[in-house]
């Protein structure tokens, strides 16, 4: 299914590299129509033309991921979770009215698009080749209805360090007046729609001097939802909690991961509703230990202060705590196979193309 | 700014043509760059070319408008109230941190190009040319960010009666389960985000035999929003009601042109927050003596029957209430440019290019 690319680009240096920013040779795409998925390709990374009545730009139906791939000490690749996001984008299309993509024809089709692109996959520490599959829309029709034909790509950009000057701790702001979703909406699901929502607030955070912003509940801004585009974590007297899922919340990948590590090395890790009056509460009795948020991009983003409500809640001294840190080179030691990954979270690409 | 086109298209038969799928021979664009709007074009419509990465696809960042021009007896052209729609897309571009447009150049584009399009205008009953601008983000990079770039469309489609087999009225399912829109969150915008919210509730709409959803608020589900992608009005015990702007509801220009009309008839025209359980109570006294939506599309679009928690509850017998019926009556004549349009709401459109 391969259609060769002719003109190959050079490949970026990885310390000025922005994220997202700079794509590889080829991409995977393949078509929906006549009631079938179909017309499975892998060829030149390419701009996508598209109807000026196209029902994803107007109306919005699309539906995402993210997922990485490492590069091992010995040159292999390995990829993190690939089939969990596969069927996670499964869910999302679900949600959005999307037909669903057989997970095991486009995961062998991943598999040989990595292989071509081996080469892409960059090996310095922290650095990684971001995969980001996607589906949108293609109708040409501006009457407001699911779509009758959809294109799936996956596309490749390799990313820098997440934490180019070091693993540091953020300051957020927990935000009591926009609402990123609320249960009954789309806030499960990786589409479009509730980063649209996420755009004004994270201006507004950033103006006021803030990393990101703390999403509470739509119904009524007491419940804590996610923090950006991550899931949050909080240790609190030795506990691991982080808000459960509604409807609202992303089902995180690295959410997944981390609750599954920390049970594994004895924590109580729940999933319950947690209220940022809570969270307040355990900070001014000195047992709110960590907090941070979790997501492919970061892997742990460690929260150093909160702001609420105009005052700061500075954690654990305003540096990165024990369990973050711990659990930060755990799962990156996983991702790119310094440690033994007794999980099977890894899946090696096996070389076709040599 | 004129590019010619030398293939243009058949008129469709206006009897057959399908909302929003067959588009005239020209579009306006420009583009956004550079901190400014430029490049003002009219040129032939065509497909447009796009980044993989394009922002709008995976992060949603994109506002449309909707209008229509009608075609007077005397063969001249009329917009309704362009002027007001233009503002509004603004005011969404604002609520999705998109760069406004300069209003009064852009309403001189739309001028030129019904203009040279007037031909386009279909004369029949009913009958209308559907104008929608839209602006879309066209950076190609995968970060979750306010875009730097933009494309700002305007795209034309002739349109048949909406009502093809008379001014009939509608079965909706009051919605308890599924959100639209929260207030803290886009629902004021004409944004891809509110559409995507709203399909599958609409699909489930549609399999339980109703033509429409109607929105109660994403808080609760106690207060209702919309109906379908219309605004909500109710007459009770001879006064007209109409849910209040809260942040969560679009600002429809047909809601603004009946609250006024219905004013200047003497009516009490009330916005306020309202119960679905008042709608109930109001029925069940024998007080609610219409219901009916009100979109550019349908103009009015009478309620027949609400099904909530299990229960019909027919209104005015199933039938077009007498309100509603004098006021699409009255609004398609201002439209059509019959009665004297004594709130300047049309536009003509000036002949240049003969």
């Amino acid at each position: 299914m391969l259609i060769e690319n002719n003109r190959l680009k050079a490949k970026p240096d990885m310390n000025t590299v922005h994220f997202g920013s700079y794509f590889t040779d080829y991409m995977f795409t393949m078509t929906y129509q006549d009631g079938k998925w179909q017309n499975l390709q892998i060829k030149p990374y390419a701009d996508i033309s598209i109807s000026p009545a196209n029902t994803t730009i107007h109306y919005g139906q699309s539906v995402f991921e993210g997922m990485k791939a490492y590069k091992r000490a010995d040159d292999e690749v390995l990829l993190f979770r690939p089939m969990d996001h596969l069927r996670r984008l499964n869910n999302s299309a679900r949600i959005l009215d999307i037909p669903e993509i057989d997970v095991e024809k486009v995961y062998e089709a991943l598999l040989e698009l990595i292989d071509i692109e081996r080469a892409w996959v960059p090996k310095g520490k922290g650095q990684s080749l971001y995969i980001r599959p996607f589906i949108f829309a293609t109708d040409g029709f501006l009457g407001v209805n699911v779509s009758k034909t959809y294109e799936m790509y996956i596309i490749l950009c390799p990313v820098a360090a997440y934490y180019a000057h070091g693993f540091a701790p953020v300051k957020i702001m927990v935000e009591d007046q926009y609402t990123r979703a609320v249960q009954g909406g789309l806030g499960e699901a990786k589409t479009a729609a509730n980063y649209a929502a996420s755009l004004h607030a994270g201006l507004v955070a950033h103006e006021k001097g803030f990393d990101q912003t703390l999403w509470l509940d739509g119904k009524g801004h007491h419940y804590v939802e996610e923090v950006g585009s991550m899931n949050i974590f909080f240790k609190i007297d030795d506990k691991i909690f982080t808000p459960r899922l509604d409807g609202s919340i992303l089902n995180g990948m690295t959410r997944r991961t981390v609750l599954q590590i920390a049970r594994d090395w004895g924590y109580v890790a729940e999933e319950k509703t947690i209220s940022i009056t809570d969270i307040i509460k355990a900070h001014e009795e000195g047992k709110l230990e960590e907090a941070f948020g979790t997501g492919t991009a970061a892997v742990i983003s460690p929260v150093g202060q909160l702001h609420y409500k105009g005052r700061d809640f500075v954690i654990n001294g305003g540096k990165v705590g024990p369990f973050a840190q711990r659990m930060f080179d755990y799962i990156t030691d996983l991702q790119n196979g310094t440690v033994e990954d007794k999980y099977h979270f890894t899946c090696l690409v096996p070389r076709k193309n040599d």
